[in-house]
């Protein structure tokens, strides 16, 4: 792989939305996102790629085989959380092109096309619903729901979208049938500590863990700190923190051993020192990769929310944001994975993703592969996450030999 | 009194900052807190007041007496909470411009000036600190810290106040010696149920609680909800919830029968629904009229948060923004109160305040007394926070008497 022109690539992209103490903030459609979005084109375009995009952002850059077959796809997303890294997400997209440019490089022709795509919107943060251009091109996300989806400013992902010139009206869902790929591979950095604990440099994911989210609404009753006795409070943070250290402890110690649950965020209003807080909007994240742990934790969560809601005498109203299935990917593309990281000498090992991808929603309708590589640290999600560059360009190795073995079959 | 005149001056000052629910934000020095002053110099020059401004922007106008004494002074604030009420504040000084004008109608002459004083950023919803301009006229508030106190968005108090016009830069502190003034007396809802289940129309409060404040930092660290087990986990949120608990299991369940505490804002970082909270800041306040029962919440506050912090393996930082005693008031100006208030047939009781106050800090250099007029089911910082204008005009009446009393002692 030619690491200094994937450095050069990468570089280039950490500068939209970097910090001055070196994270990144590039929310979904922002303008550091569009930005980004302008250099990958240039790049696909310098690689020879044809390149198209669809109502709601997603990038394809298409690099054609000698038949007009269904492709071989690589992709990833570009947005980051906010206060995050350079490499979640990002080096899918890039790995991707970095495969392309081998390719090119070697003047290979395949029988199919391969391309590299870059999906809309994965991360959360900004909308509190991720993996949306890939739940949208395989017909998971209901198009009524982009209107009625807005960030902290109460911009629609509709208006977010039409804002960054693209044209959301002119979809039909889905927009990706089975059959329309031949396969997609993504390639990721794990998140996690698995890898860096076994000393592994690549781990092929069998299974993703899909989160199950809820938005919680407590009204209380403001009212002034120090003339409103402790006994007649109808306080909505306290509420608030019972019901957070419930999620916590259902997790932690009431549920499956790998079900984790988290509160990432929490709004408080009217939100003055002298105030007893009137009301409290947070989210609840809970994941399994094993569909019965989950619903459990959901139920003791919902149980709880009752008890506390009759104890204390407040309205805790719930909505359910996602609550999925985790998902099991391609045996095939595990199989040549496999084949390939052996024929390569690569220390690997077979493992499950706790987070969410878009290989997942690809899944529905392709053969989907995910390949991780270490995070220092297990950190991700943060300014101090990093995957070493020779860790990279090995995932990137594997998936070009994975992508030719695809790109060739009947 | 003139209820038409006072009801006039109250909506046109309850427009600047009016929201559409119908509550208010006059935060201070905001253009809605810069307009109301304008309003109030216009309103007190049409009563023939003569104008002046200190430093911080405190509102002085002064009715000269028969002879140069030291004032008998009226005065309150006009800055509110965020989506706050109407009355809290606004009363007092509305209600001195209304002795005013009765005794312009009666043309009264009296002994010693009379002033009507708008007092700077008592509210403490901006700046995390509150009764700023009546701390700084009384020497209680260190100017270096005017340029130490920041609001969410970075504007020290200092600039606020330069932005606003006036000249921070200029002051010596105290601007009021003990002498400089004759009495303070400040009008103002009760902000609590007491009066309206005694059904008095008058409260004579005799001491004031004082809070002491904290700031507090908890530092975690920022990870993927997903790939993230919950044991390897530096929630600060979920260490935040444990403390806030600990706030009001303390101060409800464990201290004073006066005693009570509250967490009013808490802001969450990096606040996103996928990651673990990195970091939380939050404002403590604790309140009691009683200082040792203060004393020992706040020593049991500390210990549980040592407890956490061991616990979680977190760091918890911890700033005192403030930390006064209760006050007494006046007993001479109490004594007259009283008196008035039977020779006026008005149902009263004397008591205390559980809420901080200007007379508070004029307390300090001169002698101040505190009238409360009740609060509708005791509510306050809340758009449902109400007052009869009956009540005012008792409690007007109550302050002009007492006036008159106190502007002809030599």
């Amino acid at each position: 792989m030619n690491k200094a022109k994937f450095k050069k690539d990468f570089y280039a992209i950490a500068q939209f939305g970097m910090l001055k103490n070196g994270g990144v903030s590039r929310l979904a459609f922002s303008p550091e996102d569009l930005a980004a979005r302008q250099y990958l084109i240039r790049a696909m375009e310098a690689e020879g790629l044809v390149v198209s995009m669809d109502g709601v952002g997603n990038i394809r850059g298409k690099r054609p085989g000698k038949q007009d077959l269904p492709p071989v796809v690589m992709g990833s997303h570009m947005d980051t959380v906010p206060s995050g890294g350079h490499f979640d997400g990002t080096i899918g997209v890039l790995g991707g092109l970095a495969v392309i440019r081998k390719m090119n490089e070697k003047k290979i022709k395949t029988a199919r096309p391969v391309e590299v795509m870059n999906l809309s919107c994965e991360e959360s943060s900004r909308f509190r619903v991720g993996t949306v251009g890939s739940s949208v091109l395989t017909g998971s996300f209901p198009l009524s729901r982009l209107k009625k989806t807005h960030d902290a400013d109460g911009i629609s992902l509709h208006e977010a979208m039409t804002l960054s010139g693209y044209a959301p009206e002119t979809l039909e869902t889905p927009m990706l049938s089975p059959g329309d790929l031949y396969a997609f591979i993504e390639l990721h950095i794990e998140q996690g500590l698995v890898l860096e604990s076994e000393n592994n440099a690549v781990g092929i994911v069998t299974d993703i863990a899909a989160p199950t989210r809820f938005k919680v609404v407590i009204k209380g009753q403001a009212d002034h700190s120090g003339t409103t006795p402790m006994s007649l409070r109808k306080d909505a943070l306290t509420c608030a923190c019972e019901l957070i250290l419930g999620v916590e402890n259902i997790t932690a110690n009431k549920a499956g051993p790998h079900t984790v649950g988290t509160v990432g965020f929490a709004t408080i209003e009217p939100g003055a020192m002298n105030v007893i807080p009137g009301r409290v909007e947070l989210g609840i994240d809970i994941r399994d990769i094993n569909i019965g742990d989950k619903e459990a934790a959901v139920k003791a969560l919902m149980d709880l929310m009752d008890k506390i809601q009759n104890k204390r005498k407040l309205v805790i109203s719930r909505e359910i944001l996602s609550h999925e299935e985790p998902v099991p990917l391609s045996g095939k593309v595990i199989q040549i994975l496999e084949k390939e990281a052996m024929a390569l000498g690569i220390p690997f090992q077979k493992m499950i993703s706790g987070a969410g991808h878009d290989a997942m929603n690809m899944a529905k309708i392709t053969k989907a592969g995910l390949i991780f590589v270490p995070s220092l640290g297990g950190i991700s999600h943060n300014i101090a996450e990093k995957t070493s560059f020779k860790d990279i360009m090995t995932g990137c190795e594997l998936m070009y030999r994975t992508i030719l073995q695809l790109a060739d079959q009947e």
